[in-house]
């Protein structure tokens, strides 16, 4: 892989900025100080009305587009190792932002912020709590993605972008979109949620409990407060991650990649514990990585936030075509066909809310055969589709 | 509810037969002793030729059908209180088994036994290893639905009985069914697979390494020698059992039943851990309820076989067609339209193999909102196409 292909938007660094006020949270409680980790990718507009803002999904971070050899990007996970540590490579989206790309760099100022609760740079549990000068661990505040997406604008502002031209992102990030589009109806130009939904479903509600049980009844979870403590919950992290990960691959996808196939082996060990499938080499090597890579008490705050999500709920009284009444945006929603997780009928809600208020509003949905992961894989068919919207 | 229920099969208690034999299993190791714990609702005709075989899944038992006040009803889950302990109330397939019923005691000998590997009678992981004199634990050895057949075969034989009339069950009961008709082909008459498979595809596969994992992952496992240290694996397997749960119930079955309902507030906790939503309230107590019933060695015994069985590596070289050439046995499959764990096109499958080889087989979905668990709800419909197989 040549590090900056044509396209790309060639090295990035990471950077971050400190909120100038405290961030009142819907918990009640308020959070100060914050920082915001962030990268920005084109130029901003002599108008600033060009800002496209990118926001990532539940184990993402600032690092979207680009490469990114930063020796000292921080990630916060207690004892881990200084491979594991920096946020080098390619960004997450990268195939989505960049010269010509559907988030095109030459005509858009392309913003993406590290959610607040997260482990990759801003401001979370494993951050300095000002009350104790130890890691809030437990204590840190329970945030929502109204929280987050409150963040965002007060980090955006410190940037001196009082207007959003679009907001993009899949899975939560299209959460984030949605909130934008019905939190900040006239700063926001155009919403892309992708694969996204205005609030879990029960099995979204019990999958996302199931991990943060996980998590919570490991031992060395120490109610959140294991930095510094020579142990972490990744017994419990591991398994949140398989279990998230068979949620976001469609069956279909599983059986083309996996099958039935052994692992190096010609025939069962008939033990308990060899991953004697390939598919169960492939989900403990993933959990592996996963562990090194994120920390638990960021999962369980983002799970946690990502239950909340409800729209209707905050918004509308239970009803979500109150709750987007005041939405101005234009919006594309785009889903899968084989998501399972967020599937096309979520999006197909939101556009029925929005269509009944009089709103702009399509959702296209991609045949695709990934599952939820397809808002990471099919570029060339989101590319085509978010151009023509934005042109 | 009336202890005795006219159509019911009365007062029922479990009895144990030890097998004469050790017995040989797949993966080159031998089984001895080998008890086996059993019920038998109805009368064994003269000729021998009535017997209804009922085949339990992962977390079932003998207590098929009536009523059991046995208190001293043997579970070996270690320091389980009393109340646990019983395997007292109605059999899991009462509605299926009893005067006038699907299984109708009127005209058959219905037989249950206790799978080996589980906990609840049979021998299996907790019970003593001749070899130390403690609870094998870990030391169990793996086996499997072949290994459970061919004990179940055993024990009929015991009993006095050759021949099966009908073999039937829902999930591992419905591979125990298939496994019947192909390693005994003369032995039996008539199988009902219900919401089965002839082998996991690779979500499942996934499932059930994610559940054990939980299990092996948690301290209090010690390699599966926990009998008698005080500590068992309850936090392993509560994550195993919710994992199963979500994958045994439909998407639209929880949003009917649970939707985004809270448990006992108006509003959020604002907590990471207070289980807010009634759906999350209803999985933990589930998961405590079973992780007091069901003993973690014998769900990853159990586990381990359900993800080996694969009627095509087995016995046809990989082609379910050749594996199902020597069935003699008239096949009725059921499914259920909104099982995604073991769906209709798992049954289709099964029912196009035994067709290519000129066996009469036929497969009914059943339009049912339950999911996978439909095979212990859907009585009525059930009821109605296995009387007429069977008549």
């Amino acid at each position: 892989m040549s590090v900056v292909d044509r396209g790309s938007v060639g090295t990035v660094r990471t950077r971050f900025i400190d909120l100038p006020d405290p961030l009142p949270l819907d918990s009640g409680a308020t959070l100060a100080p914050v920082r915001i980790a962030y990268e920005t990718y084109g130029t901003l507009a002599p108008a600033r009305d060009n800002v496209v803002l990118v926001c990532h999904a539940l184990s993402g971070d600032a690092h979207a587009a680009g490469w990114s050899d930063d020796p000292d990007a921080p990630t916060t996970v207690d004892g881990m190792g200084a491979a594991e540590r920096g946020r080098s490579g390619l960004g997450w989206w990268d195939g989505m932002i960049g010269p010509g790309k559907a988030f095109d760099t030459d005509r858009h100022f392309v913003v993406c912020s590290n959610l607040i609760g997260s482990c990759r740079g801003s401001t979370g549990p494993n951050s300095t709590n000002p009350r104790t000068g130890r890691p809030y661990g437990g204590d840190f505040p329970v945030v929502t993605v109204g929280d987050m997406v409150r963040a965002q604008r007060a980090f955006l502002r410190e940037l001196g972008i009082e207007r959003v031209f679009a907001a993009s992102g899949g899975s939560l990030g299209g959460m984030q979109a949605l909130e934008w589009a019905v939190a900040y109806p006239d700063a926001i130009d155009h919403i892309i949620p992708i694969a996204a939904t205005a609030r879990l479903g029960a099995q979204g509600v019990a999958w996302n409990a199931i991990a943060r049980n996980a998590i919570m009844s490991d031992p060395d979870w120490q109610s959140g407060n294991y930095y510094g403590t020579g142990r972490s919950p990744n017994a419990g992290i591991k398994i949140a991650r398989m279990v998230g990960h068979v949620t976001y691959l469609s069956e279909t996808a599983m059986v083309e990649k996996f099958g039935r196939e052994l692992q190096d082996r010609e025939a069962y060990s008939y033990t308990l514990g060899s991953p004697d499938f390939q598919v169960e080499s492939y989900l403990r090597y993933q959990a592996d990585t996963f562990a090194k890579r994120f920390d638990a008490n960021a999962y369980l705050y983002i799970s946690r936030a990502l239950t909340y999500f409800d729209l209707a709920r905050t918004y509308g009284g239970g009803s979500l075509e109150r709750a987007l009444a005041q939405v101005r945006a234009r919006s594309l929603l785009l889903s899968f066909s084989s998501d399972w997780l967020y599937g096309p009928r979520y999006s197909e809600e939101i556009v029925r809310a929005l269509g009944a208020n009089g709103a702009e509003a399509r959702h296209v949905m991609i045949d695709a055969t990934y599952g939820h992961d397809s808002f990471l894989l099919e570029e060339a068919r989101m590319t085509e589709l978010i151009r023509d919207f934005l042109a």
